[in-house]
């Protein structure tokens, strides 16, 4: 079984400027991670290889991007238990709205972890991960308490122009 | 290969008394259909065999109603070039807009033929695959011209107190 | 009778940009079409005389592509048995939820197969077109899963950066 | 030329409590008017014909009240320099904001005066069409003035439980 | 008594590249009107007046504009019996969404006849004033049915690349 | 000058059940006020009096309620420097959306405190009065510490079937 | 250190209906948990205390519903690393958009995994919580995978008329 | 007590240039004030102190800027009966939607008096301060009438092309 309990996954190349925060965070922090394009749609059967096999890999998390009518990450949902973060990435027409929909609105029985639309979310993905492995990794715990602190100390007092 | 060409899926039973107007449009104009329940996220397994199968089993349109995260419709166009006809199915908090947008935001490469939120667009969905058949069934083209007048027969000129 | 299946029409030339997505992947499959500026306001007669001649003249498909208060998918329905896809064009205020909801929002008896807002639907209004007429043309129905096929092919395992 | 110079029409006979409205005003004012049914989609004939005949038959106001993807104020408009009041009538699903957008964002060229969703946007085509007539009807504008004046003298000054 | 029977006011001099279209309609089509800045907010007593004078001023109908929570057309309409078209002004937040319910939802009592969000919306009310001043002018009737022929002629049959 | 100090004003007395929680509150706190229907589109003179004479007469703070085209609230900013405070009621057709762009997205120059929509924020238009004349208020000041202390101290630890 | 690895917190005792679905599921899949009523807004000391001791009285996820302005759950995040699972409850007048939006839109450094407004929302969380704690306890991940298996289990192949 | 009744504070330096707006306003007026960056996930016992010392400081107003899932201004409301202004800060997938929405819709107990999306809000804000601090002081009561009425002459009467 890999050290890497963490994968990226997204639906398409033009999503990866957006998950590319949810990599840097998992950097900062410490937490291996794989990265890989998997289409809901023109790659289903990558999808369910995928998902199939995520616990038995190892994965602990799974951090899926997606946008518009974004069904990745549900159908990841549905193929593991493994826990699916999900990552509205921002649309041209509905601004990210219909990706929102699309990943949180899911059925009883097949949850995603959804996060805010675009970049803040897909960072955000990646400290949810931190997160969840923390509750059994003493170590990364710590980092993240770290990191989260460091965020904190960097908020000046005074509002300053620019 | 049966006569049936068309497939009338949804993601639960609860969507049956919607997607029934899609049935009974289909028996007014004399067109055989079958009904499952294909749910994208519960029995992926079965959304991807009926996917597969649908175009040597002589499927010509698969009708598929699905509310919130509906992925069905969009899954189902992944695995399939039959035309998919996509029916968002109310819901309670945001009304089937969640259906919607899932269903008809779809990428290039993944047309879902969508119709209105609800009652009206599953009976539409009867009415626009029976219009597919049609292109290529001149009984059929008959019947669905006369279904067509005798609706605007219907119509009285002059509206009244009730 | 015309070897043109496909008729690809729009409200107005400013159409033409977003329905022009339609017309490439009709050309990349090998299918004949006619494109037309119908306004349904402008030139109604010009949507009656279009829609009252489809049947006869051969077409099996009828694209149509309008904005803002989108009109023309769903007058041309009601002129014509002949399946007619609508495709939203992105507006300036509401970002094309207005032409969504003008197209998808048929009543019973008039379906209009509803794309995606903007060349995206565009796109899937032409893959729509071929995937009906494939289901009465071997040929097309073989082009048409190679197309489906070299997309899938496409799709990277791993993100880049740029 | 008949002394009826307000027309009121609607998609239809499911739209006339909400149209009656307009009608209870006109009465009020004592201002003669038709109703019809005329359905953009269903009776697209009748339509044209009613337009293109407004004008000559002296209708001087057309009020159309449709719901969802509702056209027939916007193709009336396309039909008759006659000026068209468009009442949204509520829908199940979207609550009426279908209705509205698809009644009020047409293109330049063909105004639609939208009201109010529902039977306060009625009763308001009703009292619009009414004001058009007093631009040339001094006694109804006396009418209108004293049915103003009656509205505002109506409400107390203090609220009360009840 | 003067010979301008259309006023069009706006809330703000930055409306005026919208409220423009109206202007340059009426241009068109030879109708003579007025320009005002009358701010509901910060001219409320300008609004008082122009709205008591309207009807003994001549004035047939009144073109407002205004943006966010844009009270100008619904605070003129309960001064004046005269018509009040109603302009929703294109917004930076909401997109004009915030101008169009704060003028089409009036209660009953006061209708504003409203037009589409922005610059075709403007162009509209000008053409609206014009089909409301129609009615009792035959000559304006005429130049109007000529202004909608020129542009139901402007419309090339078929799209070009540009 | 009179001890009232907070004007509660609603567009209707529809308006009434929801403007209710507004007073109970400051019936709790011991504020006198005084209740007045102010149509900014019926009796609009109403408000301009109201609006004028409002500081003069002592008033500290005046809550305005209102649905739809929420004029109210905005108009009477307009016409007082004193702070207005302004409650969204719930609407049949938008929820009271309507409501809240209307009175919330106000130009620069005459700002209204808006509230949630519908009853929670009518009470808390209550406490906002409140909490401005606490500024100048000992008393009072205290009496609000008490009532919020009260409210967290009525909250149970755990949920209970009921 | 206690064996309850799970807080179900809500805003309100009248948000435990829908939590109530939260605690149905850790019940069925064996999973303790506790219940506590913790309003960001009305008891925030409590809501301080609760998020500094979370980790150390090891808890390892927490589930928190709220509606309207919906601060629980963020709030909860920015007071410690243990993962925070969000519940946007439905409400009256905007149906739980409010909800959804407060919940998910949270900024870079404190992620909320959120899901679907209402019950199934809550039912879902129940699950996210069972996977996060599946990661490192391979008996829940067993009946984890026997509860999915049920489910899928349970589903007709065919839609029947009830 | 310092002189200083205004505190303007903000969730981000990055909120700075819409709030400054409030800033000028209150230099207009003569009215003192400090600034914070005051973050309520960041820096949420930074929040705590400022809220529990805002009244014995002689705190009169907080204004509080936010943006996204904006929960700022409604937990200082939780943590001080000084009044709070909010300011629904732009975003830019949602416009601000989901800032409004996160300010507004507060809970009984707890108001939120919210301004304008963005910039026009932030200087509403300030206009709004000076407002409640008028009650209790006749020299800035009497700036700020001066404020109103040269807002009010700085209107042109006619629009002009520029």
């Amino acid at each position: 079984m890999s050290d890497v309990k963490v994968g990226i996954i997204m639906g398409s190349q033009s999503d990866w400027p957006t998950m590319k925060e949810a990599a840097n965070v998992l950097d900062e922090l410490g937490v291996p991670y794989e990265t890989r394009i998997v289409s809901a749609h023109r790659t289903p059967d990558r999808l369910w290889e995928y998902g199939k096999t995520a616990a038995d890999r190892g994965l602990h998390v799974i951090i899926a991007g997606a946008g518009g009518a974004a069904h990745l990450p549900g159908m990841m949902a549905s193929k593991t238990r493994v826990p699916v973060v999900g990552v509205p990435v921002q649309t041209r027409a509905l601004s990210g709205v219909d990706s929102l929909y699309s990943i949180v609105q899911m059925p009883k029985g097949f949850p995603v972890a959804t996060m805010a639309i675009g970049a803040a979310g897909a960072a955000n993905a990646g400290l949810m991960a931190a997160g969840i492995l923390a509750t059994s990794d003493t170590d990364l715990a710590e980092r993240l308490d770290a990191w989260r602190e460091a965020l904190a100390a960097s908020i000046p007092e005074v509002p300053v122009d620019e």
